[in-house]
């Protein structure tokens, strides 16, 4: 696990992971990983992440179905950030949007402007957890 | 400022910001900014950060000319990341590389694979600094 040696995790045992789309480079979302949930992503091929709120890992789209399976990975020069690429299944961001980046600061007065089109309802991602 | 009041700013007064580049959708660096040097990039039109090692502001390609001109700037969902598209000069990367993740993880052997062409030598780029 050569390239594991060379992450520099934070005092918290944590590495920043962006999520970009394999397809369209746009990218999907950040989250953390801790060396555990990294190696799980490696060992199933779909990101794994650690929970920073729950304290606890999270196999992203474990409940809405919304998995990422993992197309390519990169560490950046100062090995404390990774660049993973994916093929998303469906909405990436809980909120039913593709990318968790939807809002879209306006130019003029810098207020949030959604900028992308919804896929699903939140509502609706929740309720396929309950089927 | 109305999208600064929705930034959840970490217990270092930070939040992290993805720099994607206009043009091809590349995601460049990663960097951290504060509330002061967010306001300092919208004033200049160009990426500044907070530099967590040397503690002080650090507007990218200061002394390298790599400067990075905002385009267009995102907040995500649970407002503590920031994804900022930038038309880039040069090279993103202080290794001469134009993105930071230019080392790719070999999916065999986990081992650090360089991916991009070096664009200019560490100490070129470090030369102008001298000039």
């Amino acid at each position: 696990m050569k390239f594991i040696e060379s992450i520099k995790f934070n005092s918290d045992g944590l590495v920043p992971a962006i999520i970009q789309d394999a397809e369209n480079n746009q990218v999907l979302m950040m989250a953390w990983m801790n060396k555990e949930s990294l190696l799980k992503t490696l060992e199933t091929g779909n990101t794994v992440f650690w929970s920073r709120s729950r304290q606890k890992f999270w196999m992203k789209g474990e409940t809405s179905g919304h998995t990422q399976k993992v197309v390519a990975m990169y560490l950046d020069c100062d090995g404390d950030t990774l660049l993973i690429k994916v093929n998303q299944k469906g909405a990436a961001c809980h909120e039913g949007y593709r990318s968790c980046f939807f809002r879209k600061i306006d130019e003029k007065d810098y207020s949030l402007v959604v900028c992308e089109k919804q896929l699903e309802s939140p509502e609706k991602i929740y309720k396929k957890k309950n089927e």
